[in-house]
């Protein structure tokens, strides 16, 4: 941990080092206290089965008026004075207000001693619960807090954290107000150290919202009949072109993380006649990007699926994946987009039902009227990507959009080209504020047209043999997409960085923790 | 798909090539036919949208007798004479015959042209819906039959498959019997052209068997208040002790592929608070054994939770969790069962609730007693696993039991020693007909332990080092388990071998397809 207290002793104040001596004495005075009303407890190893009766922290209430029970949870602060002590616990994204004041239960030694205990560090207390003259300003618990009997060290955090949690989780309006003195937590640091940082309360929300993504995700395609499927990340060459691969050896053969699971769902959507199927997994990209939206390892929502005739059936599909994905966050994670709301103020995201479709060619006329410079058959940039999503919202009054028909000479080769015009392929892109979070389309499902654009685009065929002919065993026409879960996270929440939406996240010179 | 051929054209009988000869004539006198009402459809490339209806084989009956519709689907076989043509049409697991027979709206060329087409093409039928005079035997559809009026191939196979899926999908029973003459279809053989393997009804079923179990654990452990987290797979250094890891170069750093998301599960539960935290994704060990139970690749179901006292609160929440999977797997899938069944007969599984949990030292008093060898404190090997499995079923009455305190010196550094006796730890493995598919144990979250541990066992502390810190930030008690998602079909199941739980299996010698 040496590597971490430098990070801290340079960003503290003097009033902040004058507590942190006072507590390193009073900890030193401390020893390793342990009387029947408090201290630091041995090992939690299992030597026996207590069962007390702990209580959740945001499940209490006025009803529990005058009930004692435990409660565990991080110290988040603890202000003392030689009779007094206030401390505040925090179970997850709720906190409580505990108070200690010398009685014949609370000694003045026990006073000292909670005072002494690091911020942060886990700990177990005995209270009864009690209702405050006028409510708790500090807590999300403000009409009940706890009269602590006992306290007890479960597990001691280090005096010097390299952040505070309180700085950590402060609003990015209050810290980056003019003249603001607060403390300006920046991204490395927090990265650096993110099970510190994981634990402010917006973080725990971001968190679950990534989880409730995936899991809407899921809910959604297993209603329509879609099976989850899980491929292999081990594959051999590359999975898409052999560029942006990480390569390994696996045992005497050469091997690639796949890109994508994009060839295997195709398999077993097609050939295998799974039909419809999705994989929620790791998907891994060697670029040496370092942006705010790209990271080399991150989660793919990826869905394929069999049409009889068109690929606007794979659209609509998408169309309605989404309105149930922002339906659903906002029906039931209210109390979470509230929290981060707190933290990191963002605007609710606009959508259209159903969602809106505009082709690739209409989007380049928008861009061009707006002064834009955009070649017809070009990708688009970041620039013009975010420059069309502003068209696009003042002119249809949504942050989501499909944008449908790209260019065939951007896409990979596996894309259905156009049957009318060599220029345009069946492939889309889907939008959120401005940035792409979906890439699909309609696949080839003919061997001798897939080997046919791989020649036309370069792509060597060696390790492709077991994709290209399972389409000579019967395929079924099909397309599908692959959603980048943490964008879609990123962008809903208007976080600005990918990384934040990510546990721990893994960008070119990011490896640790 | 030149190697593909061979294998097949060895297994040919004299009546099967005579049938392939007469297939091939038919083909090539066919030509590329297109008629109004049969022939090869050009590529379906979304040229225009005709919405035709389209009806589900599994979902035709009686009711719609006499209604006309299309139907697309794989042709499972053709049987033809000049007027009349049998086929059974194919999808996922439902069969149902179709018939045609010279007519205004049949001729007889379009019966030659139906008679050339390569069994497991997909094809386009319109029909009306007939009922039989008889039930047809050879189908799932029993009591109804498809009179077809067009025919048209959407996507043509080869017509030499490497294996036919009728013998694919051929019973155990009929193919293993005493001078059956079918032909045994090899698990290489289905392996090396996995997408036509996994289209028989079993391996259709056993797929979604995987995606049941996935889907049972998560829905189990959300009601329980746990959060889907999703950890990186690119880690630094090796996660667990270096030895039998994936390693790869991480732009200017070395990394390995993460051997399990412990370090970091237990980060995101303990350290970061999210109290209870799963994660389904893939794990990677670089291990050369080929056995019946081990791929270089396989899905984790892992999960972790804060404990108050005892890690028999995990237990508890694993025997809940197993007792959810196997009554849901009997409540809601007793059709896909049922269909596995058929093609490879096993046991209904057995299991008590709660769950049988005894001490590894209870467990090998039973081995001794029953004439094995065994030391104490050495871990069981495969033979002696299988054995307990047995006399835990004769005594029992189960197939599902949690072997508990194993000895401490066969199991990782993470593992919390028992606070009583030096030899044994709080630690786990769960066992399905005698083989382990769950490892688990509560986790030493004291970093001075866990230090001393890691010097007790020469693991290299270089690479860990955030990990290790990140205790010293105040950290919950905790215990979790990871459970192999193909190990408990496979044992559900009684498969025998792991890869035939596995879509695209990983072993040392296979990266493929």
């Amino acid at each position: 941990m040496a590597d971490l207290a430098p990070t801290v002793l340079k960003k503290l104040t003097k009033k902040e080092l004058r507590i942190l001596e006072r507590q390193k004495a009073a900890v030193a005075a401390a020893g390793s206290t342990l009387t029947e009303t408090y201290g630091e407890l041995p090992l939690i190893q299992s030597k026996e089965r207590l069962d007390y009766v702990y209580q959740l922290v945001k499940d209490l209430n006025l009803e529990l008026q005058g009930e004692s029970f435990w409660v565990r949870g991080y110290l988040q602060t603890v202000r003392a004075k030689a009779k007094l002590a206030f401390i505040t616990l925090r179970q997850e994204t709720a906190t409580i207000q505990g108070i200690l004041h010398e009685c014949d239960k609370v000694s003045r030694p026990m006073i000292k001693f909670v005072a002494g205990v690091p911020k942060e560090s886990v700990v177990d207390v005995f209270v009864t619960l009690t209702v405050p003259d006028s409510p708790v300003l500090s807590t999300t618990q403000k009409e009940v807090e706890l009269h602590v009997e006992k306290f007890f060290v479960v597990s001691k955090a280090l005096l010097e954290l390299p952040f505070q949690v309180d700085d950590a989780a402060r609003s990015d309006v209050v810290v980056k107000a003019e003249g603001s003195t607060y403390v300006n937590v920046g991204l490395e640091t927090r990265l650096n150290t993110r099970p510190l940082d994981l634990r402010t309360p917006a973080n725990q929300c971001i968190m679950r919202i990534q989880a409730a993504v995936g899991q809407l995700f899921r809910e959604f395609l297993i209603k329509r009949d879609f099976v989850e499927i899980h491929t292999p990340k081990l594959v051999g060459g590359a999975s898409e072109s052999g560029a942006s691969c990480f390569t390994l050896k696996y045992f005497d053969q050469d091997a690639a993380l796949a890109q994508s699971p994009q060839t295997y769902k195709q398999m077993a959507c097609a050939v295998a006649g799974l039909e419809r199927v999705f994989e929620i997994g790791p998907v891994f990209r060697a670029e040496n990007s370092n942006t705010h939206r790209h990271m080399c390892e991150f989660v793919g929502l990826d869905l394929e699926m069999t049409i009889k005739d068109h690929y606007h059936e794979v659209l609509e599909v998408f169309s309605d994946l989404f309105i149930y994905i922002f339906d659903g966050l906002k029906e039931r994670y209210a109390k979470e987009l509230a929290i981060i709301n707190e933290q990191h103020p963002f605007e609710p995201l606009k959508y259209n039902k159903p969602s809106l479709i505009i082709n690739f060619e209409e989007g380049v006329k928008m861009l061009k009227e707006a002064g834009a410079t955009q070649e017809p058959e070009d990708d688009l940039n970041t620039e013009n990507e975010k420059w069309l999503g502003r068209l696009v919202k003042e002119k249809y009054d949504t942050d989501f959009y499909i944008l449908d028909k790209f260019p065939l000479g951007v896409r990979p080769f596996y894309t259905m080209p156009d049957p009318n015009d060599k220029r345009w392929s069946n492939s889309y892109d889907m939008m959120i504020r401005g940035e792409e979070i979906v890439s699909g389309a309609q696949r080839v499902h003919d061997p001798n047209l897939l080997i046919q654009r791989m020649n036309e685009l370069g792509v060597p065929q060696e390790s492709m043999c077991t994709y290209i002919d399972s389409f000579r065993l019967g395929a079924l026409p099909h397309g599908g997409g692959g959603i980048g879960l943490e964008r879609v996270v990123m962008l809903y929440l208007g976080l600005g960085n990918i990384r934040k939406a990510s546990m721990f996240p893994r960008d070119p010179k990011r490896l640790y923790p």
